[in-house]
């Protein structure tokens, strides 16, 4: 671990004290979203010290020109970024005219900030003596609203604690805001209209090139020991920034209570033309209902969160805060109410990456959210691909392919392309398809048939074709092969018959061979359709069927176990623990070429697949991949030590799972990578539930039926999860002692229980 | 071919009429050079059209820090470029106050360039109506003289036609130049010091970072029909530039002539406080020979050189143009008089690609030098390599390599790497091979020893440490195998096991080990030197010789031929006279995915090793592999025609070599690839001469003997080259009725020609 300043807590994150080398970590850590919305925890007053600003709105991006050392043919013009926005949450604070600046006072005591996950707010307070001798002690409480999703609000309170002052507070709206990681130092932004309306002030904006409307809000209100002060605001405007300023002399030890309302109305959920409008509406609505009620409004919508999604572990709070933190940032960035919008890798709280969807969002994300959410936000997950079909027909056919073959990129904000590493962007096809296997793992988790014939086929046809085109046959091995891929070891580059890629091409072609088998026979009318627009006919998914049930699978009959890929044995086969400290993490302290031909795997690849398709191997097969692979696996990928975590635990080997199982819970809390200060790992936090839930609690869906084979670790006393099962809540207990089951509503259910039929019935607990 | 406006000419490159759009090709064609210096055929008054400034200084070079897309461990911190160096050659005109401009000329009329490779000159002449309705003829000499080859010289003759005139000529130095390609928009030079002494001017300035100082210079003076203009130029002096303004009326008709001397000192030949005194003494020399004398010292230079380098075709003009072309501009690159130096893929001639050295160097232009220069020369290229080799095993330690491991990079100015595409920089090992090869090829032909227990063996040392350190042992395979490079087809990335690798691996080490062994034998205190110099004990070299006995070469049982790499059969091996006309080129019709997993093959690869060890292998073994590999590619490199018509002729197929020697004759002078506006392809050009002499002529060099086995092309009634053989000069003259031998000096030179030895008397042609 890198850094361990975060104190233990089962329901809040907490700094304390201030420490300048730390802020941009915490600005990470402390970060706040909605869903819609989200933002780094930076501070509201002027910091001149080492920051990192962002606020972001999701969906709203920037195609920034792509810029590589070598341009490469097939590459895609331009690379979508997240987009810093506007900043709305900026407060200036002067005291007696010298600027309150966290950098530049001779001291700050008491620095504590919070991040309450259980009702989700963020307050930082703190006494600090100015440069000029003031005291003053400052407490801000800040939240997004979860209902009301275009605003935030900020209560920001403030003292002098050691004279009289004269206190100057100016909360702004800044539309002069860039992104770090800009590849041209292009402009992002191009501000229209700044109006201001008594306390309420707007910027009227929009993104360069992508031309997204936004309307950048605030509403001001000043306090003085809880009387109003009456007195309008000054207007401070310049090109890109507008501000109120209150002026006020304040006696010693009076409260100074600035409140602010602030936030986005976009185009996305408005006409152009109405933004101004609909930002004065929902600052109507917040005004309305007041600071203190959105706060009770927030802990009820967190409180309605937590009902389905928390897990709780007893006997070790580390692990309890670690677990809470993740769910809690799933959440903060998606909450599945728009399939427009996906998951970042970054959420909101940075920029790195680019893009918003990666395959994580099916391969990890999929499984959280089916499993802690209606349906409906799963469907949405699909049917965003399902938008994105026409684009990745555009970019397969970028790089060649033909006859409405689909490629989904490997990073999108739009359905296009926004990578570009050869090895990765055109050869790490992988992903396409994860996005089949979501299709199945949504039908087999809710039962839910009708997304396939009204949209899933149509995605399965594209990637069963593309699996068609890119595989060849080979004359030398009288089997189809596929050539030049990198599989999610990404240890590896263009290499032949990634083992895992085989695989799922085949189960590919394989599943949407009997799903148009289903369709055509129980939705004969949406099978008509789908035919007459995909051209499909019989000749060519019998040349499907014939690449899929001739695929090659590269074996090892001395060690009886399929190979990464082509070759594999052929290199020098050391084990991890046999490396040198110094030689770790490789992909730091190793030159690519040495890193692509030893034989160290990044995260699970043929164990991807056995993950996957479970089923389909015993359990001797299992042991005997695992066996051989993971002693070359350096995890050096987020989304890697969940996978092992799982298979560890279905192997009954619980202390190798847990050992799996820490390096993800509280891999940015603790800062595992050095760069906690960028932003936080989303997507692999789902990993990390995926551990506890299909890993020590063992949770499957098997022919129709929710499974469990539950085991704990030995450092806790007990853990509790819930499903969300087609409609039936069921609470899952773990202890030493065995499992509890609980299902709420008025209907029973039959799990299965370590292969035993358990019945459950409404307001009764099973113990097993 | 792209072009054909080049007139064909036995000696000279021409031009004809003035197109706009031909500038900058005509730039890189025109381009002079003396191998100290070098300039495109920038106009020497002002030009508002499309235009590429160039002129660039032998090993001055600057570090331009690397952008890449996504940064790999390994990858050299900077890219070093070719650096645009300060303007000498400008000279602004003006006519009552109006610019002369080609670009707003009302007309231009019998506009004409001519390149006179034969004296190593360049002429531009044309009539033009100006705006103002003046009409001018210019007519501008210029050159850079080869053996005073710090200085240039220009004549630029002006008269105006249908009136009397005040004529303004501005003959200016300018500092204020860029690089097209800089990575960071740095600035590159910094201007130190401007100073004129009445007709002489000086700017002194130094490269940032490499801190290379250069004095540019320049020497003025005017004639009006021939008689000297006595008064002294006004001196026009800004930040970053200094002219000599001379003001004239002159008559209707009236000749002005402006001559300017100008050129660089540089502080590779003198201390950094010298530059300017240098200076001085070079304008001093310049101006005593005058420019006619010095004009007639260049031709005698010229004449010198390609009494030596000329090859002579009859029966085919553009033919006879081409390959004087290639010798021409090789000459122009590079004359060998410097260690220090190397031969650009560009030359002097543009900016792109960075670096100058590849192992073109090594593989295709040391034949070149060798036959057509004095040993030294060949020498001097192998001499670099030696003194960078302490900076290759600093490039092999970079990438994990112990123990003295050189790698020499794969572009570079200084020895360091500045090339960054992983799968390049880290993996197209193979030029390492080249280098020890070089090494073997010198001595193979010129019978000198000396330079292998001097500089050679440590080289070879590191050379064989790389080999043996990147080959792994297989347990499967129960073999040495080179995992993850990339042959010279650069169409294959990352494979495993590449043949020609392979074989130059362990081709190397035994050549190595044999060396090792002649020193020791014959050069006892060499020997002791080296042994403790680089730490070599038997049993490393015992290890060494296990590598190489037990290589692995991967090869198809059922073609009998050897594989590119592994899996190569697994493609889908289409020919390439079965692709669509439409997917050519393919490295601008596919995606590099595409390119990689198909059998094209860019350049020679397996049968550059044929190429290279030809004696290994039996004719009918090259026919095989030859016919195997030639269908599949598509000659997409410029080094790719010269070794394919070298084996075709060897094959006795003399169409099929003509058709390949066409492809790199006039590469640049019909810009086949489109591309002739951003420079010449230099090296290439090596292969041009190669083609004749080795693939039509057929000379080698087996067992200290020069061998010959003359072929002619139907096309051609007679071509005729020379090769200085251990300082005998060989003159060859090839007809349909046979070969003339003729060899000059005192001595009798016993060669071999078509496997039967015959006797050369000095004075006496031999016809066989």
């Amino acid at each position: 671990m890198n850094q361990d300043y975060i104190k233990a807590d089962p329901w809040s994150v907490i700094e304390e004290g201030f420490d300048k080398e730390q802020v941009k970590s915490s600005e990470s850590l402390f970060s706040i979203g909605n869903g819609a919305m989200g933002q780094r925890a930076n501070f509201e007053e002027q910091y001149s010290g080492e920051t990192f600003q962002g606020s972001y709105i999701a969906g709203v991006y920037y195609p920034d020109k792509t810029r590589v050392g070598w341009w490469k043919n097939g590459y895609p013009e331009y690379f979508a970024k997240v987009l810093n926005a506007p900043n709305w949450i900026g407060i200036d604070v002067f005291i007696n005219g010298e600027p309150l600046d966290l950098n530049t006072c001779k001291s700050v005591s008491n620095f504590k900030r919070e991040l309450n996950m259980k009702e989700g707010w963020y307050k930082r307070s703190f006494t600090a003596t100015m440069p000029n001798n003031f005291e003053v002690a400052i407490e801000v409480t800040r939240f997004l609203c979860v209902d009301l999703d275009e605003v935030g609000a900020i209560q920001y309170n403030l003292q002098v604690l050691n004279a009289n002052a004269e206190v100057i507070l100016l909360p702004y709206l800044d539309s002069g805001i860039t992104n770090e990681d800009s590849n041209w130092e292009d402009k992002f932004w191009n501000t229209t209209k700044i109006t201001s309306d008594d306390n309420r002030a707007f910027i009227e904006s929009h993104t360069m090139k992508t031309n997204f409307a936004v309307c950048t809000f605030m509403q001001t209100a000043l306090h003085i020991d809880g009387d109003k002060v009456d007195a309008s605001p000054i207007t401070k405007k310049d090109e890109l920034s507008i501000g109120n300023s209150y002026s006020v002399e304040v006696k010693k030890n009076e409260k100074v209570t600035l409140t602010k309302y602030g936030g986005y109305t976009v185009d996305r959920n408005h006409s152009k033309d109405q933004l101004l409008k609909a930002a004065n509406t929902v600052l109507d609505q917040a005004s309305k209902y007041g600071f203190e009620t959105l706060l009770q409004k927030q802990i009820e919508a967190w409180a309605k969160i937590w009902e389905m999604s928390d897990i709780t572990i007893e006997g070790d709070v580390k692990a309890q805060q670690g677990i809470r933190f993740n769910i809690f940032q799933l959440n903060q960035t998606y909450l599945g109410k728009d399939s427009r919008l996906n998951i970042g890798p970054k959420g909101f709280t940075g920029e790195k990456y680019g893009g918003s969807t990666y395959w994580d969002t099916e391969a990890y994300c999929l499984p959280f959210y089916m499993a802690t959410k209606n349906q409906d936000v799963a469907w949405n997950l699909l049917e965003y691909r399902y938008n994105h079909l026409e684009k990745a027909i555009e970019n397969a056919e970028k790089l060649g392919f033909k006859n409405g073959v689909a490629l989904y990129p490997m990073v999108t904000m739009n359905g296009e392309e926004c990578h570009n590493e050869w090895e990765i962007t055109f050869e790490e096809i992988h992903r396409n398809g994860a996005i089949a296997f979501a299709i199945y793992n949504y039908h087999r988790f809710t039962g839910d048939y009708s997304y396939i014939p009204k949209m899933g086929m149509e995605v399965l046809i594209g990637i069963a074709r593309f699996w068609h085109q890119r595989t060849n046959f080979s004359e030398d091995k009288q089997k189809y092969v596929m050539l030049g891929v990198t599989g999610p070891n990404e240890y590896e580059n263009n290499v032949n018959n990634n083992w895992y890629t085989n695989y799922l091409a085949k189960w590919c072609i394989n599943y949407a061979l009997e799903q148009l088998d289903v369709i055509k026979d129980k939705y004969s009318e949406d099978y008509k359709i789908l035919v007459s627009k995909t051209k499909l006919t019989s000749a060519e998914t019998e040349d499907w069927a014939k690449a899929a049930n001739n695929m090659y699978f590269p074996f090892s009959e001395k060690h009886q176990v399929y190979l990464q890929q082509d070759g594999f044995l052929d290199k020098e086969m050391i084990k991890v623990e046999d490396l040198s400290r110094s030689d770790r993490p490789i992909n730091q302290k190793w030159s690519w070429d040495r890193i692509l031909r030893s034989p160290y795997i990044k995260q699970a690849d043929v164990l991807q697949g056995f993950y996957f398709f479970e089923d389909d191997f015993t359990n001797e097969e299992l042991e005997k991949h695992f066996d051989f692979y993971e002693p070359f696996t350096v995890h050096e990928s987020s989304l890697s030590p969940c996978v092992h975590s799982i298979q560890a635990a279905k192997l009954g080997r619980m202390d190798q799972a847990y050992t799996f199982y820490l390096r993800t819970s509280r891999l940015d809390l603790d800062d595992y990578n050095k760069e906690v200060e960028e932003g936080l790992h989303i997507t692999s936090m789902a990993g990390t539930w995926m551990s506890i839930v299909e890993g020590f609690g063992g949770m499957r869906v098997k022919n129709n039926q929710l499974c469990f084979t539950p085991q704990i670790p030995k450092q806790w006393t007990s853990y509790s999860f819930k499903i969300n099962f087609r409609n039936q809540i069921v609470t899952i207990t773990v202890s030493e002692k065995g499992t509890d089951f609980e299902i709420s509503g008025s209907n029973e259910l039959m799990i299965q229980v370590n292969d035993k039929q358990v019945k459950l019935l409404p307001g009764k607990i099973v113990h097993v």
